[in-house]
């Protein structure tokens, strides 16, 4: 069995435990004071051009979205999202847990439209009694989004007018932030990225790590204090440097743009050979997740020897289901799997 | 200007200013221990045929709201509830600030069914990941709807029968009971309800009272240390006899349907000569909400002389407003409307 | 059986009921925005000086400490209080239930100290690990304190002079603010008092209201949009005026002064009568609560007429115990209760 | 320098990388389910001779700490812990975060009795106004504490009989529990431990790994669901077999007590080092934290080697320092220190 249905079913980039090894005996200062966070702190300000960047080092996505989220919100506001959005959805109601509401947007694709931010917004200041609902108070938007999908530079830049427009912070969860930056379909460089945005994170876990998340804070207005909220929300780890030996070696001579793109090209080769017989796809195919619709006997057939997700029930006959390449996955098991199409 | 936008802009029923008065110099223990709370307790257990209910006097729908909900979830689980539910929309994330997501389901009229909810609950259950979503722990639902519509006594019975499957509690929102019972459409008596779930609350604020709202739990597993949710909460009125001498004057000699019944009437007389005038309305005209559709040339119109919400903006030409009755209305004030339209 | 054991065991004065009775009729818009509500606002910003403060009013007092506090705090800061102070001890952790630490100080007489708020503050900015301790984020203390003492207007001064000093707000609990403000060892005025913090609360429910508690936001940082707070928290009564007319009548002619000055002369004739038998004091005797010491003896003797409280057992033979004096209290109780010792 | 100033210092076991290295290509599901935590449950079940033992793991103290007694409190109780418990000091309030206060008891070296405990929860329970305050729900402890110090088998067995008693579970905080267990002192084994509580974690991150805690519930009582509480407070690890992996080469062989010996050991020796030079300890030496009290000279001539923390200022001329020895400390380590003695 060859398992497709994550990015985060094997483990890190060799890199990794080399250079843990290496340090294993190294005595350094903990909860992310030592060298290591430190020269992984400034190689990633290098990659995303901003040298006055706050980059914090969290363990996990859920952790890192609530973290970053309450540190933000008054208690009476909540956040924007997509209806199909990870706080939404898969976070066990880990933000409602810090008290905030999901303030949500239709979506089809996964992505949510300037407009319909701007509509929300105005939907409740205008409202008659404003003071009964809950404040929009931040704006999360994922990259890629958790149906595989994309922001283009321009919707991305009139979201963040829009944002700024009534100044409410855009956050950018970026789990498989590299997977977004390395897709064929996108036009926007981390570079572009960070300056379009006040918060985003840059995922380690699904990309090259064993685990870990870097939250980088570009709005200043933002940065006090934000070691407080780490500590509290239980995402500081005492032995910190082993997340900044891993974001070291990930942004080290950019490998972590390169194995991002070694599974993007795997994946467009998949979904090229997905749309060659004759499969159609739930969402657009333009990262690493492909979500071909297959029925119930191709289904059957397929799942002897490959593990995959279920998605979404179509039909009787039909079903969306979830293929995900990751930075790990060998292009003999892309193969493979294509040969049993 | 006559008012009809809601039903708490009068004061109470004359009753309650006079026990006030003759109650004034008494001295009682305080927090809800006084015999006052103790005589409406006995009361209500009466009228609903409940000896064994626990009574608890809380000051306002939001805080009762949040003070059962969050006394009965633990924090992993939300409250199943209609999108158009009071705790969903109008109470500023109450409950997400207690730490509970609302799981909500789709309504037209403001109910929701028995097979909504258990397809949920199923949804839930059959999930792929399922501690990665929020645990349905509570079945919230308003009797009368926020819509002002009803649910039968065969509707009730089938929620609840889903709610005991699953070992969920139906919590109903009672913020205007006394209007849904009166219902000429109703079938359910307040015996009935209270036998058709595990808590609920007799709403007074907007049916004869100052203030204040009677909790009432049926089902043993939820008395437990009630009180200290009450407290923690704030809702726990220091002279809380204040509240037991407004319950006691409600349900004395059944007044608290006596009001209701009067608000009734008239909002049957006022829809009879909305549907007379050819106005249709936007949900079903059953309790003392209406909520007619006009244009704008008649809601300009009847502006000049009457205060009334605007609900939903139909197109550009009309927008379902609402007028509301209340125990206090006058029958001349809706005879002056009904001569307007 | 007369009861001395706290201020809340009776009504309110006889003006808050007329106007009630006077006003039940009139219809005025909800939760707070009705004339009444702005009436009262006025009446209070002349008695303080203050035009430019914004008044909230709230239904009870651990209602309206959380709903202050909280509204000011980042979710990683905590209240410095005394030991004593009703936020630790008597409001079963509804600070803690909205995510803040008590940062207590140890104290005597229920009052804390300038140098005691600063060494704290001091102590954690100091500490070796920061971000892993709560952060101070504002002082909160009472007047009069819980044991019935309290601040001069030096020991205020300096108090505030260090929150500026540390740039950490000021809140001063006032559930009995009339009873200091009138008591004989008093030296602050309400004036004074409104330029030495940054929100304070002036209590009615032990002071002349049936319930209601004013919120009185002096620094402008901490105005906007505190009414989601109030609502969110549970604390806006729909029928708001009820709070408003409370209000214009307890400073409708300064009668709120008035009928706090009757219960401290009470208090004062009966502390003299305690003084005068032999008793001493647990607390120093200042304002409307007395804490004499007794024997087993004379609390078995005086408990046949009267009820009080207990409060901390001295030695096997000795307890010091609660007598509280209220608006309403007559001066036959009291003579009574001196002919009695 | 040498650093001495915690166990967390340095990296972990070498055969922890060993194991990463051999299993980095290995697919496996996500989030804890995979063959790795299985084999680590298995190997922690046996050692603690409790087949029906729940565990899980998780990736650090503070989220455990939170994780486990939010899951167990509702949210009017609180949790009793000496007052330098870790939940009470050193976790930012992140209890508190929960909605939970600390009942904190006096303690001189860190630990807490069992009359204690019993009168806390009596003076709950027979206060005047039981409900105003906060409910005993859980009893934190630290073995060792963070004082270094330890319950001997008859005091746990006391407090466990409390907390029978009164129906409260008993939660041991094992950040170090190695180093408790193998401390010469100590009479406890791991087994009796396990039956002396309802819930206890053994820390990985302080011994042997490079991060992780694994959570053991022995009461069915708190089993059910207790994913759910990981996810939230996220503390599920996506690659959830890197816990489990260090876990299993911990257990193997009996490799963690072997480790905390080998730091007892070095601690021993160290500790007898400080007594022969005439040091006096702040605490008892029991474990692998030493708090020796040196003089201001003393403390300024090892600086210039050693990094160690400062503790407690005792007087003008003397502070408590602490000394921590780990799995990793080498002995040559040890001696240079004791050589600079």
């Amino acid at each position: 069995m060859i398992r497709f249905d994550t990015d985060y079913i094997e483990g890190c980039i060799p890199e990794i435990l080399e250079a843990l090894q290496r340090t294993n005996e190294e005595q350094t200062e903990g909860y992310g004071m030592d060298p290591h966070c430190d020269a992984a702190r400034a190689l990633i300000r290098k990659a995303i051009g901003r040298e006055d960047a706050d980059v914090h080092f969290l363990v996990g996505g859920t952790q890192t979205n609530i973290t970053v989220i309450d540190s933000i919100l008054k208690h009476y506001q909540g956040a924007i999202c997509a209806e199909s959005g990870h706080i939404n959805v898969h976070e066990t109601g880990a933000l409602e847990a810090t008290g905030h509401k999901c303030l949500t947007i239709p979506t089809k694709d996964g992505t949510i439209t300037a407009s319909q931010i701007e509509q929300l917004i105005l939907d409740h200041y205008n409202g008659p009694s404003v003071e009964h609902t809950v404040q929009p108070g931040i704006v999360y938007i994922s990259f890629p989004t958790e149906s595989g999908t994309l922001y283009t530079k321009q919707q991305l830049t009139v979201i963040y007018a829009v944002c700024r427009k009534y100044d409410i912070p855009l956050f950018i969860d970026g789990a498989r932030l590299g997977y977004g930056l390395m897709a064929r379909t996108n036009d926007l460089s981390i570079q572009e990225l960070a300056n379009l945005c006040d918060v985003f994170y840059i995922g380690g876990t699904k990309i090259g790590a064993l685990f870990g998340e870097a939250v980088v804070i570009l709005n200043e207005k933002y940065k006090k204090d934000f070691r407080y909220n780490i500590k509290q929300r239980g995402g500081m780890l005492a032995k910190g440097r082993i997340l900044g030996i891993q974001f070291e070696e990930l942004f080290r001579n950019d490998r972590y743009f390169a194995i991002s793109k070694h599974a993007i090209d795997l994946a467009d080769k998949l979904a090229q050979a997905f749309k060659e017989k004759g499969y159609s796809f739930y969402f657009p195919a333009e990262t690493n997740q492909l979500f071909p619709i297959m029925t119930n006997e191709q289904m059957a057939a397929l799942s002897k020897d490959f593990i995959f997700s279920t998605w979404e029930k179509i039909d009787e006959d039909h079903t969306a289901v979830r293929f995900v390449i990751s930075f790990m996955t060998k292009e003999e098991a892309v193969d493979e799997l294509i040969a049993h199409l």
